[in-house]
């Protein structure tokens, strides 16, 4: 697990899953220089590129591996397709951009059949389909390794509607865009490897919903224009490496703190249902679990309202989970009861 | 080994090598629909796309996997990073477009360490520095194979400067803007696992050449942009997969055949050298190689002189190595004594 407030450099000797995902790209793209054509490089959702069109260019790549970010058999193959492609695209609505076009680069392993990989393409050009996303580029090659898709998605936003992770400010109302927890749910009940069954108590529905959200997650690309147009949002990001650590990016470079009400969090009860069934805290998948790929976003209180109606006009729902304090205060979490304690950034880390 | 002629849908069961990496791509990416905003999709060096300016967008994708494309210890770590961006960049000087942006996603394997990154950090970037390209996204992933770079590059080109694999036209002169064969004469000889030498005879000088060749390729952007800007390229497409494999792409999308004289491929001393030592005929480097990393293009008969005056102009050197003719003919490869024989075209498979 990755603490991105603590990840330094050079502490660790010389294993590179020491430094932590973040810590070892900022690292190694250190020193880069500034360039007008380039908004936003690297670490925020999506890189903001100057081509000189009205449009600003945005442009984002991120794998799934094979026992790492899906395991074939607990995932269908149409869902490994799709979830690759979500991922990327929860990362565009992110920055409040339109996705368009897709470049897929494929490493096949010997268990891989072309049957497969159609049932992968079926998956995420449905999904494309949906969004307006067309496969324009590809790339195939054979590995020793596990099964890996590495998708670069490119989309378009107006100049003046970008919206990064820097820019929250002191009083601003935190939002998510959606429930929190489900995804991490379907990992506690499906994950294999233990000799365990599922217990009969647990109901269908909530398998399959925590299965979907786990498998073949939603990507909320119509919020996030929705809330990008509105010009109401102060900084937006995509759950995906948990509540906790993206909210920790956003305060990390907006240079505040926030304070979380833990009675807030929007849980679904189908991942209750799986949280009470293993005993396992929901806060902590709420919090913790990652995966989720709602939008999560800052907004001056007085907007707060026209901001939910921007969401409920396409269709979604948004929730307030706090709010925007001094950077001083750090990240606290409010007990229902009252009570604050240190709510620390922390989350899923792809080199662990 | 794919044959692009005859890599058929669906004869040879389910295994997706066997249709070879090109016959895969078209089976899963059939059925695309035409889109205003894709000029050009899957099937050339890169796609070409228009998001309203005046220069289109350029894309292209390439991964390298230890292994496969490089071999950790044959090639420095330095090395493997320049030609990861090396082989994107010769995608996009291939439509004669100007590279601009880099997003790397890292597979990292255990034994990789940090300063192991940071070196293919520094080839990439280095390389990088001297074509004007900047790295504006990445992802890192553990995984357990082998250690994979997948770089997509992104460029712009002027609309009505981008040359495609189709427009080669009967009579054109083929020209290459490079020698042919040197890299795979670093293979022949610096490939492990047989248990011979190198022979002494071998000198350092031809080592060192066909090794820069094979490990640290110089791609042809100047060369690229010279040739779309002066107008006179009629198609154009860059040597990877080898001499033979890559013309036959531009005869394929261009309906038209081609005669290649032998006498006329263009040789370095130190390929020939290698060739002589092993005993390997020079012309099978040349022809089939492949990794050239060269550009191969068209030009009407009587353009001839000005495109390699475009072509020295920017400090490079053009070759003319045969000319395009109908279609019926398909490729022969004139051979000096005067007869003809034909030219398969085969090449580097990265399934195989």
């Amino acid at each position: 697990v990755v603490n991105i407030e603590t990840s330094g450099v050079g502490s660790d000797g010389d294993d590179p899953t020491h430094l932590g995902e973040f810590g070892l790209i900022a690292r190694l793209t250190q020193g880069l220089e500034p360039r007008p054509d380039v908004l936003l490089g690297v670490g925020d959702d999506a890189a903001l590129l100057d081509i000189g069109a009205g449009d600003l260019l945005v442009a984002t790549c991120d794998a799934q591996v094979d026992g790492i970010h899906f395991i074939r058999g607990v995932a269908t193959y149409e869902e490994i397709g799709h979830k690759a492609l979500a991922v990327n695209l929860s990362d565009i609505a992110a920055m409040g951009a339109e996705p368009r076009w897709a470049l897929v680069s494929l490493l096949i392993s010997r268990e891989i059949g072309i049957t497969d990989l159609e049932q992968v393409y079926a998956g995420m050009r449905a999904l494309g389909n949906r969004h307006a996303v067309t496969v324009v580029g590809g790339n195939v090659s054979s590995s020793g390794g596990p099964f890996c898709l590495d998708i670069t998605l490119l989309g378009t936003v107006d100049r003046s509607h970008a919206i990064r992770r820097a820019g929250a400010r002191i009083g601003d109302a935190i939002l998510v865009t959606g429930t929190l927890g489900t995804a991490a749910a379907g990992v506690l009940w499906s994950t294999p490897g233990e000799d365990r069954g599922v217990p009969a108590s647990l109901s269908l529905p909530a398998r399959e919903k925590t299965h979907r959200a786990m498998a073949a997650p939603s990507p909320q690309v119509a919020e996030g224009r929705a809330l990008a147009a509105s010009g109401l949002v102060t900084s937006m990001i995509d759950v995906s490496d948990g509540l906790a650590a993206d909210l920790g990016h956003i305060c990390r470079q907006s240079h505040v703190g926030a304070v979380v009400e833990a009675a807030s969090l929007p849980l679904e009860a189908s991942a209750r249902e799986v949280a009470d069934v293993y005993r396992h805290d929901p806060l902590q998948l709420a919090l913790y679990g990652g995966e989720d790929y709602v939008l999560l976003c800052t907004v001056a209180a007085e907007k707060v309202r026209a901001a939910l109606a921007a969401i409920a006009a396409v269709g979604g729902e948004g929730f307030v989970i706090g709010h925007i304090v001094g950077a001083a205060l750090g990240m606290q979490l409010q007990l229902e009861a009252g009570q604050f304690i240190p709510l620390e950034p922390r989350g899923w880390d792809h080199l662990h």
